[in-house]
């Protein structure tokens, strides 16, 4: 049986209709808010989306944060082109195996039939190890770390707004290695940065750890990746980085002369975060009344509503006040808007800003000018309080910072409150309904299609435990494998996903 | 007879090889001083290039600079899909005939053969255009301000790096307007933003014009232009701002209900910048050393160059006075380098930092230590010059500024110095050979082909004066055509381009 989740809901690009409630239908709601946010529009090209301003905003903010975490990492940006030639594509078996069904092919460009086909990259290893055969020969070139903010393109069946889209911006980083173990440090250092960018600027929490092989990356010897909870209890795969060993180093030749004079392998890692991430900010955070952005990516931190007064004095004292309020706040580095638009009421105001996400929202009407003060509406909590004027730039900072850690513990308790120890077929059935099932399991690849067409829940990882800066397995919990029954040695993460 | 620049000069991807100079092959010093620059690498697909970290970072650069002048006119970005059906393409009659022969087209796509044919953008006016229809209706819709950061693709028959390549980096703005009058406006103010960035943070100096009808861009009613003046006199077309009229509101039946409440069409704009801006930053500000970086963009500001000691005690006195200076400019905003590698000479790494055109080298060697300065060699005039460790910062700062305001000086001076008043043929023949000719023109485009087959020479612009924040055509300046000696009724900017 199909459940909810599992309809496309149905797509708005007017921004005013109702918002149905998450536990009526959460597909639906989810295309609701992103509706009510004005956050992308349908594209003439099936699976294709538009991002309009307030959903390419807050990429733009992740990408931000994101890439000077890169930086810090000494990681450089480059860019490689859109279109690969097909027999690239074909070189690495696996690789090519995994993205067939989804590729789009140029066929004829400048007027004629191409000589070879080009694919429209769906990734770049293949391109970007052709390349790096030219720039790699000498262990003085290594570790080799760059990485591209770029378009790519996989066909999709069932498009879905920025969780499955036929094209979808994202940065794809490629790193070349001298050994297989620096190769693996690599991917795991890179996938704490994801996570710690997962929880610092987006909240979403996520759980960390390694996907089992039958889910790796194609050409991947290892794929870690990280898997936040959505409010339906879902697992929404958001960033992984992929050990790729000396797999595209060997399909491309790469090979470096080491200071003992010898030929030796190269060994690789790549890893992406996508515009998906948006997708997950939006069913981690989101209410019943619309999208909830953290401060961090928020289009507007802080939306200011003027209320009018009985007569033209007061009324312009309050335009005036909110006036000197936005630049005040605006100095300060913050994102604020005065919605002055004519002919609605506070309350229409109210609703849109609610609507659109925007963290905090500041009233101010005649009464509050006289007193010297603003009320103050926080979005997460819904929590009204007076805030006087004087010191206001340090006072809503620091509300927007408490609005961000809220966000945050708010999805670190949801998840915890829906992950279930659980050591049976039925529980395991019961559990991937409302969250994640953490049980043992064989490792067989027959249990886990078999699990996952009885129950529809997937194997999402191996967890791990962060120590410091570092991913650790979780320690071996030996027993019967929650499905099968079989010999397991350690507990997985079982869920739905999307 | 072809000269030099015609030809597409040979591409390196080494960068240790000779730098021809300018004057015995202008098009093969370019491709030279990119290649010792590390900027670009061929594609495996013809007409792509790679862009290297060194040229992506300068690309960044320009990103930032320009995305905060556009936000600050009140744009935002947005993101419209790669793909465009091709039945978008032939809504406007002029746009498809301008494209056609350069589209590239997307013929399968999930393992199956499409519907319809899909083009890889070359441009988005149509499809956002199309979107443009569901989102303006009212009156309170308009002005609408976008742009997007993206790739686009245009089949070229001759490519060169930067300059003319099948895939390349742009922005591209797209403005909807109640009337023509505002339209034309807002294409003219964009214009000015153009202009001053190509000032401000490129310093290369262009005359602004409006396009002669034959060169507008397909589909437009006016088309603003940008033509700096490269080192071997020719015009580079480096940012273009387009009046489009109502052509796309029409072809895509876009209209507005206005304060009248009756149903009126919309006006629009269109602006483009893309990395061909690089080029021109190559040609304008290059020696035959190599390239030459206005500090704004330069991926590198400031490279110090420690010289060893005798002994190994003042050596290492040299690597942490290095080390000390990197971390002073570093908190100051700066963007430097310590070449630390070993087993090269201090020669030798001068050489590298000139050949990747790094404004400003500081040498430090025991005596300086000893004497608690640095000995500072600007890259645009060779100056050689003891700076004290002590306020160092500050100094650097200003040279850097000093550095900026140079380069820009130059490219005006150079540009003023190869632009030629004329009247007659021979004079426009011979003029175009080494830099624009300022001629009468009849406005006839038969003529402007006759010039074009005979001297190769074309017309740039009608050139404007600058008034403020403003662009005003030159004043009329009748008398016979240059050319044709027919009647001529004010002055063109004539010159031959890439």
């Amino acid at each position: 049986m199909l459940d909810s989740a599992d309809q496309i809901g149905q797509e708005r690009t007017t921004n005013d209709g109702p918002i149905i409630p998450r536990a009526t239908d959460f597909a639906q709601w989810y295309q609701d808010i992103i509706a009510a946010a004005e956050l992308v529009d349908q594209a003439p090209v099936r699976g294709c989306y538009i991002l309009r301003p307030n959903g390419y905003f807050i990429w733009e903010s992740i990408q931000r944060d994101l890439d000077a975490r890169f930086k810090q990492h000494g990681v450089q940006n480059a860019y490689f082109p859109l279109l690969i030639p097909m027999s690239f594509i074909m070189k690495e078996a696996e690789h090519v195996e995994g993205f067939a069904p989804e590729l789009a092919v140029v066929t004829h460009g400048g007027g004629e039939a191409l000589e070879e086909p080009l694919v429209v990259r769906p990734t770049s290893e293949t391109v970007i190890w052709s390349t790096f055969r030219k720039w790699i020969r000498s262990h003085r070139d290594l570790p080799l770390l760059l990485n591209q903010w770029c378009n790519v393109m996989r066909w999709e069946k069932r498009p879905r707004a920025f969780l499955r889209t036929a094209e979808f911006l994202w940065q794809e980083g490629h790193t070349a290695h001298a050994t297989a173990e620096e190769a693996r440090q690599y991917a795991l250092e890179n996938h704490v940065i994801y996570y710690d960018f997962l929880e610092e600027c987006l909240g979403i929490g996520p759980i960390a750890g390694e996907k089992p092989p039958h889910e790796r990356f194609p050409g991947a010897v290892a794929t870690f990746t990280l898997e936040p909870m959505m409010q339906d209890g879902r697992a929404l795969q958001t960033g992984t980085s992929h050990d790729l060993g000396d797999t595209f180093g060997r399909a491309f030749d790469v090979t470096y002369q080491g200071e003992d004079g010898q030929s030796h392998p190269v060994f690789a890692t790549s890893w992406g975060m996508s515009t998906r991430t948006i997708g997950g900010v939006l069913m981690v955070h989101g209410d019943d009344r619309g999208a909830v952005f953290p401060p961090t990516v928020a289009p507007v931190q802080v939306a200011i509503v003027p209320v009018p007064g009985r007569d033209d004095a007061s009324t312009r004292a309050v335009e005036t006040a909110a006036a000197d309020l936005k630049q005040t706040l605006t100095k300060a580095g913050l994102r604020v808007t005065v919605d002055s638009r004519p002919g609605l009421r506070p309350g229409a105001k109210f609703f849109h800003w609610e609507r659109h996400g925007t963290p905090l929202r500041l009233e101010i009407g005649p009464r509050d000018v006289e007193a010297g003060q603003v009320m103050a509406a926080r979005r997460d909590t819904g929590e009204k309080m007076a805030v006087p004027l004087s010191g206001i730039a340090t006072a809503v900072q620091s509300t927007l910072d408490a609005i961000q850690m809220n966000l945050r513990l708010q999805a670190h308790a949801r998840r915890e409150a829906r992950t279930y120890t659980v050591d049976t077929r039925a529980e395991i059935e019961e559990t991937v309904l409302k969250g994640y099932a953490f049980t043992r399991w064989c490792e067989s690849r027959e249990c886990a299609a078999d699990m996952q067409a009885q129950s529809r829940g997937t194997i999402r990882c191996f967890p791990f435990e962060k120590h410091g800066n570092e991913f650790r397995p979780i320690p071996n919990d030996p027993g019967p494998c929650g499905w099968c029954g079989n010999h397991a040695t350690r507990r997985v993460l079982v869920g739905r996903s999307y």
